[in-house]
Formats: structure tokens, sequence, C-alpha cells
């Protein structure tokens, strides 16, 4: 199988590169850029030296050569890769926003300042959240070439540590608060003040507070999770930091306990103990999904590197709170190994094909 | 005068020794050490070579030859310093947690596994948040020794976050939460595996979950400033965090807004600016707290090496929450500058002297 | 086949566990550790979680169920083990120095201050530099159970540095300097104040200045290289640093040029190519050495988490010195890379295998 | 004492405004910055608010202003500044390598590719190394208007590690071999790639070999030393690094020794410490210079945020070579605290004034 990248230069385009050159059925990888047209990936990755060489082309080229595409561009540019891929009947796997909120282009356009080009693709692309919709993905795939929207790294981290929450009834009340810290390749490869060494090393500091653009696909995501049991969207407060690491994103999740779970500040340890089991349990056949034991908090170094997700779940020190935290790389299951992962579910393959990695601790 | 820095050789007293060697007023410094008595401050810190040169006494001899004394020793063994003080009719600041509970033993005993040694000596003493107490720090010198109870670091900027809300009523309900992110010299000298730095460079977690000794003394800062306004205690949430840098805190607290602070989406800058506008009247008179202008968050690296307390406002995105921001340089504000800002207070000195610093971006 | 491995929960051990999960030929791992014996491998490395779980046993336990032993142990313990192997007739790898200087026991005393307990196995060890001895160790295993003595991590990035140099006669004077700069994950997994966040983050130092163990191991690498040519051993200069990084050598190195390589300003581009070539020559035939081209300066971020020895070659601005670059992961091609890579060379694999691993920029 | 900064926003500027507000003889600051001008200080550095405001004007108003002009300017754009402080008949500071090779134009032409517009500028301006040209600074001052090329920050830390053994004789060979490692403020404010968060942090690498400009800045300064001495000019050889820290650079020097302080390896000890006692005494009226003890090897984090120069000696293993490391803060000794210094000397102030910072270990 053809592995097509668009935009392979980018950090996230880089990292699908380093993960489907391992993958065992990518047997061939097509690479575009517009920045580097003409010139090869070792030569913007020199790490690659060695173990990866590639052309980079146009990105009609890699449509024409690929039995998928995965789009690693900005916002706002891919459609028309998009709509091509449907027209050759090839899945295509967007990880710019484009795809995110099919039902609702007013929110993009909102949020991103731009209308659909074809507003057509946006009916049948799917939010490409496994853990939330593998089944509809699965379906579509089994009728036809399929758009995913891959999801962002923050909702990814976000979306992950509610969702037993709100199916399993322990989510009670308003709002849900997600207090979130990432490394520094979230911020891509473009040199800016905001990214310059002596400037974020060593300092920790909110950003786009009340304006992120995270924002409102947590609370998508929310919403529909709490549809699928009846209820009502969930109001959501979503604040990004930036810290000094490359990779990762650390999310502390702040969840109203509906009333059945609070508690006497007597009982929180077995009150804790039995929400763990709700979550150990909503994800025991997720395989990159790790709700930890006991006395574990979710930290950024042990799924470094990998596709899991880690989740710790404590019952706060009044009873009526949840405090969830979650670890991703957020190059991997927050980009590039979700992508893959997709594909993996599109094509049939096992889920952790190509996912394999251990997490390294540094 | 004379200032003693008991227990001079961890973090907390090295930086009292350096930033009391910048003071105008302390003419001497006379240090102890459990770890290195006999040996030289100068051994310990070689940074400090040709600057300071010190010896290393015992706890006794730096009570008789000071005029006022700082203990930065653990919690739980200081006690019968501050009471030789009391004789000797000198002020005693004590950076540990022993006197921050004065009228609650019970909390105390239940957080740090501890009963007073010396119950008179906590009627009197005074928790040494100037913003918050700096009258009665003043009256009390009038009368004779005193002893403070130094804050901790996160109820430091916590607790400034959160003050002119609950005293302005812009805070209406519960929980407040605090997320807060620590560098690693909160984890003091002693070496050990959370602070190695290949298991905590290059990563955020949290840590202490529902558990940090910190947590009763935010919530009963909160609690003594909503008594003033005749207010019932807010509930508190408080999750610390672990990030890879050297110093500063920065806390992001969530203040359920009351009603009549409460907007329509369409009025969150508005409303933002009137409450901006509440906290920088607030604190119009404290040289240590920076209200930012709009459009600034609060970032450690702003702060760092200076005394300050940074703080940013924002209403979120549904108009009901508000966000508060704060930064402090955790060494500092958060320990040896605020102890030299209470004896600065004890004595009649202007606030700022010694502590005139300007931060360091980097 | 069954890989076993004596003190698994080190730094170095755990990322032979890590690197040997993922390699074809290691069917089953068996692991020990003095530390942990009883315990599992994944609560001491929760990032394992998911992907390996075992018991950790005892050392004795291991070499019965494996058919090679790797030991990750502190030098001078592991003898017995080695000893016990060979009677077992299974291959040993021993990272630790205690193979290193098997015809100088002399050496091994100064720097060590430890005897052989067992002088005979030490007739019949291999120095496990491959690029150095792959047929010799090549050539005993064909003729029974070897034992390699896995070298140390700065003599793996300076000796084949110097290789090249010292075999087509670019060198031609002394000193040769090594300037070596280390991550921290070097310093193993036990805290100490050198290792500790606050004291190393952010900061430069050179530490065991013409005193660290590793200078006579780099000597008598390169004499090795000389004799080879029938030259006189050169003398060496080694400096280690500490660098706020978590993995990662660094090694400049400073090979004072013979006559005919020798010269004016205005041919220093040309000669800068000439030798750079030889190298590449030099080094075409080993998967795991890339000589960078032109313009590339080795750099530790290129090699991280791969087997890479990356080198850069320069000829200085006074025409007179050659200066090289090379950098290396040190827990990979310093420590546990290679010693899978002489696994592979000892079993017959294919040398990459379970050494694949791309490097991540970040 | 009015003190103007020309080019007060990027990093070195930044640092002059800084460190100068703290400086009791500059009674008022005036600023300029082609980038914001018309904008205020605290507006380019929020770090400042409350402690330093002051609005942003055009150079010219700077020089109208002042007493003593500082350009933290670019190389090639400030010769008509300086021209117009000597019309004014006021002390120009000059921080660009504009000013550094006086007597050699062809030097200055060949690295910077630029001619000198004002030669006669060059005629009477000083090299501002205050341990070397202390007294030219003062004798110049006393006849008039000075111009001071203020050093680069590698040649600093290099040229005080090397001066007292050349004009002690206890060096006696080349190359002498200059091997740094800097922070990333070294390279400035504006964003680029090789200071983008992502590509440098956690990573070392060499840049710049044998090509670095500050190579024949430190060439000169040896060759002067050796002048002094009646000696022919060293050659030396200079590689440049970048470390993931923020401010300091660590030289470690290699000097080969002169036959009379050569060794045997058993009395590596003893000679060791009599060079050490003679760079200790070399330096013994140096405020800013510190011979560290035996056993103490420089670290950028002991001179963090002063002015210091640390110094620490060794003869290597084969009693042939000195190995000398040095520590300075790049943006203090090596680039706004030495202008403030020699300042201090044009005026007669103590050369310590607005400089007793005492360093910070993190």
């Amino acid at each position: 199988m053809v592995a097509g990248i668009i935009g392979a230069t980018g950090y996230a385009g880089a990292e699908l590169v380093r993960l489907l050159s391992g993958h065992s059925k990518a047997e061939k990888l097509v690479l575009s850029s517009v920045s580097f047209e003409g010139g090869r990936i070792e030569e913007v990755y020199p790490n690659f030296l060695g173990r990866i060489s590639l052309p980079l082309l146009k990105a009609e080229d890699v449509i024409k050569a690929s039995d998928v595409v995965f789009s690693a561009l900005p916002h706002a540019v891919g459609e028309s890769f998009a709509s091509a891929c449907q027209e050759k009947k090839i899945h295509y796997i967007d990880l710019s926003a484009d795809f995110r909120f099919d039902d609702d282009e007013a929110v993009y356009n909102t949020w991103y300042s731009k209308t659909y080009q074809f507003p057509d693709l946006h009916k049948k692309s799917i939010y490409g959240l496994p853990e939330l919709n593998r089944h509809k993905i699965k379906d579509a795939a089994a009728k036809g070439a399929v758009i995913i929207g891959n999801p962002g790294c923050y909702p990814t981290g976000a979306s992950l540590g509610v969702y037993p929450a709100i199916a399993k009834e322990v989510y009670g009340g308003n709002p849900i608060i997600v207090d979130a810290v990432s490394g520094t390749s979230g911020g891509g490869r473009e040199p800016s003040r905001s990214f310059h060494y002596s400037e974020c090393a060593d300092s920790v500091a909110p950003y786009k507070i009340a304006s992120h653009r995270h924002s409102p696909e947590i609370a998508r995501n929310l919403a529909v999770m709490a549809q699928m049991s009846g209820k009502p969207a969930p109001k959501v407060i979503f604040t990004p930091h930036l810290a000094p690491m490359n990779r990762g994103i650390l999310s502390t999740i702040y969840i109203p306990l509906s009333e059945k779970f609070c508690v006497t500040p007597d009982k929180i340890e077995a009150k804790t103990d039995e929400i763990r089991n709700i979550y150990t349990d909503f994800y025991k056949d997720e395989t990159f999904v790790r709700v930890l034991p006991t006395g574990l908090a979710a930290s950024t170094n042990r799924v470094r590197h990998s596709n899991f997700c880690d989740i710790s779940v404590n019952v706060d020190i009044n009873g009526s709170t949840l405090i969830v935290a979650t670890a991703i790389d957020n190059m991997i299951k927050g980009a590039a190994g979700q992508a893959i992962q997709n594909m993996n579910i599109l094509f049939g393959y096992n889920e952790t094909t190509g996912l394999e990695n251990i997490p390294m601790l540094f």
C-alpha cells in the first residue's frame, strides 16, 4: 500500500513520515511540500539520513501515486485535495481543523474565519477520534473513500479524559474545566517569538485564555458524548498553557460529580477506586488508553513517543469534583499517531500496526 | 541591624542570605546550619565566593547575635527557636508551616502529623501575607516581638489571585479551583527521584492530587477573606504540578462569578475589563502586585528573580467563570522575598527595601 | 531466542528491555534486579504498562533461562555471572567496565580499584566496539560462548571520531584532545546533587577534569588503532562536561594533522572535503556511522533514539588541526544499542535488527 | 549622570537597561530603538512593569540627552553615532564588533565584510577588556571622550582564561584550543530556526566550526598578550557550541605547557596547585575574576546574573597541557556588565558600581 503525505516538512508531516516508515503495511511513501518542493525530506530533516530518502513532490503527484493521503497542511488550504481524493476514491486523512466541524460550518467560520469551499465533502467526513467514532469510520470505509477530520491535540487529551464520566453518569454539573499544558512542538516548525528558546525556556504561562480554537472542538466532542446518553451539552472552560518541553500535553480536568457520586470526605478513597474502575472498564478494549492504577498520576514522560493516552482519576478533597489527568504525546496520539490509527481502521489493519512504540521515559 | 538565618543552607535559607546581603538595613548576617555546622556558606554555595563569606554556626548562637531571626528549617523542628526569640524579645519569621495554622491546631495536626509544643506561641503569631495582614503585623510589632508564619509558595499565588474576587463580590459560587504549576526549586535541595533531572526534565505532571499540604492553607486563607465580608468559606480544589523550570509558580484559578458579574458571550470583553479594573483598583497600593493590562497573561519569566506577583484576569467563554492567572517566583514572593517583606513591615522600613530586583526575562 | 538482562532496572538495563522488546529474534526476555527483586519491571517503569510486563527475578534465574545474558550492573560485581555464563556456554555482554581492559589489569586496577576475580575470563573476552572488532567477535562466536566488554559511552563517540584519522594517516601529532558534553542519563538512575534538577538545569560545566575513568579507555582504543598501522600510541586528553539534556554525547575532537594533510589557509575547504571523503570511504560499510555532508555539524538531536554515530569533519582555520565532531545517543550507541549490535554479531543476525529506530529530532 | 542606550530593545540593550536602572550613578536613562521607536521599553519587556518606564526615542535624541552612550546595535550601523558622540565629547561604548579591530581594518573587513566609514575614530578607540586595558582606558578618559569597543562574549571568556598563562610563561606551544559552549541568549532576540525551542532544546551541537567571527578577536587578544612579553602570536583554534540554557558561556581551553611547566604524571597535582597559584596571584586585584579553589570546576550556574568570570585550572593527565575552564554570564561579563564596567572606569567610579549582583545558582 502506498501512503501519501501532503505537507510532509512541517512537524506533524515529518512525524507521519517517521512513523509510516516503520509501518509494515505502508510499502511506499510519497511526499509533497510547498516550501521545499524539488528537494528531499532528508535535506530538511537530516536526522532521517540513512533511514529515509524521498523526494518532495507536488501535492497533485502525491495524490496520483497514493492509496491513502494524509494532509498535514495548515487550515483552509486542503479542501481541494480532499476533493481530488474523493474523485480518485481514496481515503483522505486531514490533520488540520478543516474537517473537524462538519456538522457546524458556523462554528468553523467563527473560529477559523473561513467558509467551506466544497460543502458536500463535509457531509460525509468523519471526526477521527477512534475511541468515539471507530464504528462510523469502519462503516464508512466499507462503503467507499472516506474523509477523516483528525482531532486536535488538546481535544484528544480532553475528550478521552471526560468520555467515561459522561457516558457513565459520573459527570453531573457545569462547567467542566480543562486546564492543559503543552510542549512546544505543538507550535509547529516556523520560528516565532513565543517559541524562541530564551523566551519560553524555564517558564510556564497560559496563552489564548478564553480564546483558543480548540475550545469549540472540545465542547462539541463533549456535547456529542452527552447527546448519546440523551443529556444536554456540558459547558466547557479550556485554558492552554505552554511549558518548556518538546512533546506532550498534560490535561487536568475538573468534572463536577453527579449527585450519586458525591461523597463525604471520609469516603473519597473508596469513591476514587469506584470511579477508576468505571474508567478502566470503559476503556478495557481500547489498546491506546491506559487508566493508571492507584497512586500514579498521568505524566507526559510516560507516554512520550507512543500513541498512548494515560488517564489518572481522583476525587477532590471536598468529594464533589472528579479530577482527571490525561497525558498524550501531542505529536503522536495528538496528531500523526492518531492519523495512522485512523488509517489502520479504514484499511482493516490491526489498530496498533506501526504504533507499537514503547514510551520513552526520557 | 543584625539578621539571623537558621537553616541557611537549604534553598530558601540560601535565598535569604543572597537577598539580605543586598538589604541596606541588614548590616550583618549570622547563619546556622545543622548539616554544615562549622563550615562556611561559600563552601556550600560557591556561587557566593567573593561576595558573601560567613561561618555556619549553631542556631543558638544565631539567636544570641541577632535582632531578627528567620527560620528556613523544615516543619516541626523550630518551635523552640521561636520561643527563644520571644524570650529575647526579637522578631521571628518562620518559613516553615509551623506558624501558618495558629487558629487551628487540628488542621495542622491532620496535615503535618504534629501537635504544638509551645501552644502559647501560636496565640500571638501572625500569618505573614502582607497584602492581607499588613496592619496586624504593624500593630503587633508596635507592642513587642512578633512571630510570623510566612506563607507557603502555592498559597501565596493562589490567595493573591482570589482576594479581590472575594472582597469585591465577584466570586459567587463553588468550588474555586486552583490549578498550579511549580518549578523544581520548590522541592528543596535534597536529591530525590522526583527531582532527578532525567525523570522530570522535558515533562509535566500533577502530583499529590487531592492531598497536598498547601490545600488547607489556601482554603483557610480564602475563608478568612470571605469572613471579612461576612460570607461563608469557599470550597477550594487545588492541584499542583511539576514543570521543568527552576523557579516560578503559575496558578490558573477558576472562580465562579456571582450573579451580577455573569454575562452573555457578547459582553465578555467588557466584563473582563470591568473586573480587571476592580483588581487593579484593589491592589493599587500594593507595590508587589501587578495586575497586567489587557492582552498580557501572567508568565513566570516576567517575575523571575523579583518579589512581584503578576495577575491576569479573564472571563471565560461562557461568561460564568473568572479565570485568574498569577505568577510568582516561588523562591522570592513564595518564600525568602516575602519573609523579607514581612521583616520590612515589622521594622518599619520601606516595604521594598532589599526587594528592588527587576525581573529577569531569562 | 531468550535474552536475559541482569540489572534491568537501571537506565541502561531498562533501555535494553525497551529495545529488546522490539527485537524480532528475541522471543522472550528474562529480567533480574537486586533493588526490585520480586517486583515487576512495569512497576518500576510505568511507561512500559501495556507493552512490557515481566517479573524481576534473581540473576541466577536469568542465566538459567537465557540464551544470551546482558549485564547492566555497576562495575566490579558481575564477574561471577560472566563465569556462570561461560560454564553454561552462553554469550555474556557486560555493559560495565569490567571487561574493557582485558589486556591490562593494571589500568583497570588503577582506575577502578579492583583486581580480577576470574583472571581467565579476561583472556578471552573481547572489547565490543563493532567498527573495530567485528571480525574478532564473529570469529570468537564461531568457537564458543563469548564475553563482550561493551564500550563506555564517551569512548564510543571518541574512538569512532578518531579511527579513520589514525588508520589513514591523517593524524600526525600529539595530543589528541577529546572535549565531550553528555546528557544527564549517563549519570544513571540514582538521585544525587550533581543530577538534581535545580543544580544542573540551565547550566554547563566540566567535571572530573583530568580524572575521568573513560580517559584510559579512550587512550587504549586509540593505541590499538595506531598499533594496527605500526604506530606509537597517541597521547589523549579527555574532558567531559554535563549539559542540561536527557540524552546524547557530543564529542569535539582536535587531531593534529600529519604533515601531508596540513594546508595553507586558502586550501582549507578543499582539504576538508578530501578528509571528509576519507572518512566517508572508511565507514562506507558501517550501517550505524553517518559521515555528514558539507555544512552539517554533528548534533545530538539528529541521533536521538537511534544507534547512529554522526560525524562531521573540518580543518581548522590554521590548517594544522582536524576538528571532528561526533554525536551519539549515549543510551543507545553509547550503551544498550551497541550491546544489541554486539548480540546481533554474535548470533549472526543482521546487525541492524532491533536497531532500526529513526532518530527523533525532538 | 545620564546614560543613553541605543538599540535598547535587543537582549543586550535590555540587559543594559536593567542593570543601569540599579546603578547608583546613573540618575537617568534615555533609550532608543529602531524597531519600537515611539513605544515604551516596558511594552516590549513587560517584566519591567512597575520598575522601569521609559519612552523609546530616536538615536539622535539619545545622544543629545546623554553623558555617555552605549550602543547595542548590530555591527556596521553605529559608526555615525560614535562620531556624533565624539563631536559632543561624550564617551561611546559600542557592544558590536565595530570597534574591536581598530588596529586591523583588514581583519574586520575579512570577517564582517565592511570597511570603516570613519577611519579616524578607529585610531583612538580602545578594546574594552578591563583586565587587559584598564590603564589605557583610564588614561584616554583623562584626555577626552573615549570610544570603547566592548569585547565579544566568547573572546571575554577565552582571553581571561589564557592571559596569565601567556603573561607568566606557562604557555609554551601551539595551538591553543578554545572549545566553548554558549547559552541561547547569545543568539539575540530575533526568532530563527537555530533558536526555535523544539530545534535546540535537549540537544548540544557545535556551529560555525572554523568560521566563527569571534576567532580573529580571540587570536588578536592572545597576540597582544604575547607581544607584551615579546613573544610571537599563539595559534588559536576556536569551536563554539550551542547548549540548551538561557545564559552562560563555558570555555574549556587547552594550553600546551612550556617546558618548565611540563611534569611527569606523579607531579600533576603539585603542578596544578603551582599554576593555580600563579593564576590566583595574577588576578588578585581583579574584582570580577575568581580563580576557583582545588576541586571546583568552572560552571555557568555559579556566575549566572553576575559580572564574574570564574576560572578553574588543571594539568592534564599527560602533564603537558593546561586545561583551563572559564565561566561567564554571556549577557553580563560577556556584554552589558562589561560595558558598565568600562563606563565605571571611564568615569572613575568604583569598578563594581551597579555590578554587585550575587550569582544565582538557579
